[in-house]
């Protein structure tokens, strides 16, 4: 398999897990990630969760009380080494509530192992991005 | 080389990028990263930075701003797969700025890649803990 062709595969991996969330349906993202007791969740302000039980009951609450989201995705950057993927990416999201239609950007991090020639999500990091210019920090800068 | 002793080695990567950090000086850093285009860094609150030259910037502004930061490591996750790894943690954060003391939490994700027998970071992401209950989430429940 070329280079090419794995972060293709990569790339319709990342893709299957936007239109799991998208779906709003826990079986779909089961789908998706790997079933183990490693992989680790931090979904935008949330700390970190750790083991396919707590990730997926986080996707549980998320579905439940979401109407529809749709993400759109730029600044895709995909890295493949052996059967390891992490994708860093820029999700434009836009959610629908029932009061109206909001824009936000998410900034997120996936990490993709392959098993069985299969690339499954094992880390899916989000963080928001503040209302501020492309460069302005938000800590740090004291 | 044994799978204990790798993941022991990333342990060290990842308190190198830490101490880099504590000390202000880009020099420091400079020694953590991999000098490559493909390094990626999302600061807290900030967009995704793509490229060497860009990331060191950020340091340089970071550390030109900073009094004095001081990071305390917990639940430190290390994945190792083959020339790659991935350090999930939450950074325990003490400023120490010119009016005071604060305290802040960070869930960082940080990817090393090994070159020559060094791991070394090619992609930094951290996100602000909201002020929350542990399962509290920020965005996603409407």
């Amino acid at each position: 398999m070329t280079p090419a062709s794995e972060s293709e595969d990569v790339r319709r991996a990342n893709e299957s897990f936007y239109r799991a969330f998208e779906s709003l349906q826990t079986k779909r993202m089961e789908d998706v990630w790997l079933h183990s007791v490693r992989v680790q969740c931090t979904h935008p302000g949330w700390r970190r969760l750790l083991g396919y039980a707590a990730v997926m009951e986080s996707w549980e609450r998320i579905f439940e009380n979401t109407f529809k989201m749709v993400f759109d995705l730029t600044a895709v950057e995909i890295s493949v080494a052996g059967n390891v993927a992490w994708v860093v990416c820029t999700e434009n999201i836009t959610s629908h509530t029932y009061d109206g239609v909001s824009r936000s950007q998410v900034e997120a991090t996936n990490v993709f192992e392959r098993h069985e020639g299969c690339w499954r999500l094992v880390h899916h990091h989000g963080s928001p991005v503040a209302s501020l210019g492309p460069d302005e920090p938000t800590r740090h800068l004291q």
